[in-house]
């Protein structure tokens, strides 16, 4: 876990990397829409995608310089869960007023949840856990 | 969610909350478990507590001056999906060599596991994802 915070812990990284799961790949809609400077928009796109969290891709419009967009890895892709949980934490307990983006399930529109429970299907509460010591392979 | 991480971005904070998770109360533990210098240990100590994910409370025992523990507070509890979504993640993609620890249920034993799905109970994927603005009551 150490290693996941030395990615990901940057505030402006988070908020980067929530752009690129709404939607977002251009440079300028990561200025835009995380809010940072120019530099710090392009130093975060650079350790994201040095990391393998977000690839770096040429597009070309007609009659335009070739321009880079940036894409989820499916490493990247794989922090949804972490991004949902401080969401819900956050909404409980930090933020302060202003209009807040919820989640929801693009089928059916339901808000998305996250939960917590064992592969035999028990919900698990911060009371329930035990810790096994898992040797590497 | 940025406020989220302002609280929890530091390395040695998150190392320290899941320590609390593991059920550590002493300064001392914290120290050894989470591999902290001890005035690293007591200044994310006293962070934690000013921004109430911590509760520190007194003790004493017999014939020993008082001291301190540190419990979690129910807005620090809620911090315990973040931290296993991050292991999780940790675990798939970012974790080399090394004993490591894995949460289990206590009732049964089986791995906790996260789940994001939609209130409606359909499982949600990055793909599945869509927004709303969700203005403040």
């Amino acid at each position: 876990m150490a290693g996941t915070l030395d990615i990901v812990s940057t505030r402006t990284a988070f908020l980067i990397l929530r752009e690129a799961f709404y939607g977002g790949t251009r440079f300028e809609e990561f200025v835009e829409r995380a809010g940072v400077s120019e530099p710090v928009a392009s130093a975060r796109l650079r350790e994201l995608t040095d990391e393998g969290l977000l690839v770096r891709e040429p597009y070309r419009e007609p009659g335009q310089r070739t321009r880079y967009e940036y894409r989820l890895t499916e490493k990247g892709a794989d922090l949804l869960p972490v991004l949902v949980a401080l969401m819900e934490w956050g909404d409980r307990w930090a933020l302060e007023g202003g209009a807040r983006v919820k989640l929801r399930h693009a089928g059916c529109g339901a808000p998305v949840e996250l939960s917590l429970q064992c592969a035999e299907g028990h919900p698990v509460g911060q009371d329930d856990l035990e810790l096994a010591l898992k040797r590497p392979a």
